[in-house]
This record gives C-alpha cells, structure tokens and sequence, in this order.
C-alpha cells in the first residue's frame, strides 16, 4: 500500500477527463493535478518547448510527493513521455500507448484525430504499428476542435460542419478512430451522428485509467482508505478553470491553486 | 537621427500585420520583431501573465538596442502598456489608443471584437470613453477567428457562418466596427460581404504605424537612410513562423531566429 497520491498534468483542463476516469476505476486514490493555463495550448509548439515544459511540472509534482506521474496531455504524451521516463525514479504514464492498444482490438483501418503537435509526432501511429504492423494508420490535425468545445458550441450545427469537414478528409473505411486529444471527448454525440455510429470511437482515457490501476496493483501501490482530499494547481487563471473543469468533471473544485513555475 | 532598431513585439505572428504597415510610412526603419510563439495565445490569460511575458520580452528587445517598443498585440498593449511605460526609459506604443481614436472619428455606436482577454480588460472601451465619453462601444469576444485564420479558412462558408454569429450578438447598429486583434483584417472581406459594406472596419495597426512616425518625427529620433536589414525572433517553431508570416508580410523573413527567454 501506497498512500501517496497519483499525479496528473496536462496543458489546461482538457485532462480532467483523465481524472474523471481514474476516480471511476481508482476511488480510493488522491489526485494532485496540474495544468499549465499560462502557457496552453501545446498542442502547436514544438518537441523542444512540451519537453521544456513537462520536465518543469514533474519536478513540481515530485515536490508533492506523488507515487507516480500520469500525462493526461495527448501532445505532452507525445513528445516528453520518453524523456520523463528517463529522467524520474517513479512511474510515468502517458495516454498514447493505452489509446493505440484499444484501437487495434477493432479493426485494421485506424483512424487518429488530435492536435497539430500530437498528429505530426506521429505518436500514435508508431504506438499502432509497434502492436500490429500492419493495421492501416490515417492520421488528421483538427485544430479548431478544441477552441468550438471551449466556445461552449457542442451541440451547435457550425460544430457539426467542421467535424463533417475533418472526417471527410480521412478518405477511407475506418473501423474505429482515436480521439487523440483530451477534449475531443466532448464531441462524441456530433461524431457518432455523423457516422451513424458505426466507427467505434476510442477515449484514451479509459484504457489509461484501467493501466493506471493495473500497474499500482502490481507494483502493490494502490491506496485502500481514501484519507485527504484531491488538490488542484494551474498556472494562470484559476476562476475560469474551476467553471470549465467542474463541467469537465461533474463536481466541485474544492481545493485548487495558482502557481508560477517560470520562476 | 537615430540608426536604433524599432522592436515590435507579439504573442505570435498576428504582429507582422503591424510591421507591415510601419514599413509603409517608415520605409527607412529597422524593425528587430519579437513573437513569444512558446507562450501564443494571450488572449485566454491573465493580466497578471501577460505583464510578466511582456517585461521578459521588453528586456530581451532592450539587449536589441532598440529606440522604442511598439507593442503590436492588442491583449498585451491592453494588459502591460502602462506597465511597460513606467518600467523603460524609451518611448512605448500599443495599439489600443491608436485604434480608439479612429473609431470616434467615424461616429458614436462603436464595435468592438477581439480577444477574450482584450474584451474583458475594456482597454478599447476605456480609451474611447476617454476620447468621446457620449460614444457608445458594443464589445464581443470572437475566440473563433484567430483559429480559423490559422486554419486558412479565410474565405470558407464554415467562416462566414461564424463571423454572422458573432456580429450577430453586437445586436445594435454600429458606424464602425474596431478590428481589435492582429489577426482579424485578415476577415476584412467577409465582414464586409456580411455588412454590405455599411461599417467601416478600423484596423489598428494603421494608425498606430501613424503614430510612431509622428513620435520618431517629434523626438528627432527617425532614421533616413536605411543600413541594416530587419530581425526577427521567435520563442518556438521558426519554420513554422516563416511560413506563415511570409504570408502576413508578402516578402521574404530572412533574418530569423529561436530563442528561449524562460531561463
């Protein structure tokens, strides 16, 4: 047993829907999160900047002394997974792996949607080829994704012609599709009208949460008795946070901070 | 006469609508550019957070031996320009007032669109107050432009079903219409498609190149003949910068470098 609490980061809000899902299958674990609001998004910046960045928030996590680090961040997976591993003497996790192996339980033809910095990585397409080289991989930027959920337009008819317009440019037969950003959740409903539900949609998320939970079990880490309480940090603007994030999450923000790292 | 460079600087690329202009009316000028491409956007943060980007970027340009600082983002001129003002001992420029005082020329209802961060700190709508307090200002936040732009969906319906949106919440009729944020003269035609032509759009940029040629004209401080070529520097993605601000600018970026100002 372990009773430190699991660190989680990411750019903005967008990984809280990490968080959601590892209070689903870990109730018992404390979270300490951190997003870097002062600098978001990630998802256009280079390696260089999103290793810079990551390797600052891991080592203000390891000053709270958590038992392992969970990139919620799809382009900070990306790019500074590799390197945090390298760097930290605790367990470091990043949502691309556990999102590539769900996919390829569906089907040969993948398609992948995320950020600029996530598609051009090519993160999740070396993932897939690692685990079935020869599962078809069609990758697509979509950009102005995250800006329409952050206007509040889910449910509006504009949000559902860019989606149209994105997915037509993956020109194939696709069995199932990867939603290779923390937000792209949101849009579930949108992409599941459009293709008529029959693309099998993947939320990285999930399968993180369920290795998360694998690997304390294993390591004999997990936390039986929850005993305080989860502790939120942000680099910029706390009051806009704590609305847009307790919409991401479905409860209250108790305990959140501002905090500079550019120190 | 003074040979010193005019520094100019940015969150990104939006500023080289500025750069643009001032080498218009100020063929002879040196322009040293800084766009904080690590940190782009402004417009989603805290004055707080800006103040402390544009100080760093002000003592990088100051290390340019530059004779004034024009400050081409409209989020930062809104948050940091009296900041910037009190702290350097050169001449310090935003683009807000410039903005504000064309559009009081044309009439009383004014328009006002930008960024959230722009919108919220009421910088245009002080400074027109400050020039004609009976003027009435209509703001609205237009998050969705910039993203848009980037996108190169200028001239794509999906935008223009966006834009009527937004003007559709300035729900009164206005004589002029400010275009508070670098990038949006880029919609130029489809508001004036929308508008039938009927407001007259006010691009800040233009009046603020104005202004720093009457400055530099006042001061003695105006360079006659031109000797050294422009620089321009970035925190992230230089590539990636040239690409598109050859397309802001119509010339070439020869002169371009990366640097980290976070150390």
């Amino acid at each position: 047993m372990n009773r430190k609490a699991i660190g989680v980061f990411d750019s903005g809000l967008g990984g809280l829907t990490v968080v959601k899902e590892l209070k689903k299958v870990l109730p018992n674990e404390r979270i300490v999160y951190f997003g870097d609001t002062a600098r978001v998004p990630y998802g256009s910046k280079s390696k260089e900047v999103i290793v810079r960045y990551s390797k600052e928030i891991a080592k203000f996590l390891k000053t709270q002394d958590v038992k392992m680090i969970v990139i919620a961040c799809n382009t900070a997976s990306a790019f500074a997974l590799e390197e945090l591993k390298k760097e930290l003497d605790i367990p470091v996790i990043g949502v691309i792996e556990a999102g590539a192996r769900m996919a390829v339980e569906i089907g040969e033809n993948i398609g992948v949607i995320g950020t600029k910095g996530t598609v051009s990585s090519k993160a999740y397409y070396n993932a897939i080829k690692r685990i079935k080289l020869g599962a078809n991989v069609y990758q697509k930027a979509c950009p102005l994704f995250v800006p329409l959920i952050e206007e509040g337009m889910i449910d509006d008819p504009i949000t559902e012609e860019i989606v149209k317009k994105y997915l037509n440019e993956i020109d194939v037969m696709i069995d199932s599709l990867v939603l290779g950003c923390t937000h792209y959740p949101l849009l579930t409903k949108v992409i599941n009208k459009l293709t008529n539900g029959k693309i099998k949609l993947i939320n990285p998320a999930e399968e993180t949460a369920k290795e998360v939970k694998m690997i304390l079990k294993e390591l004999h880490m997990e936390n039986f008795k929850r005993e305080k309480e989860d502790q939120y940090f942000v680099s910029d603007e706390p009051e806009n946070f704590k609305e847009l994030g307790e919409l991401f999450l479905g409860f209250e923000l108790e305990d959140l901070k501002e905090i500079n790292l550019e120190k």
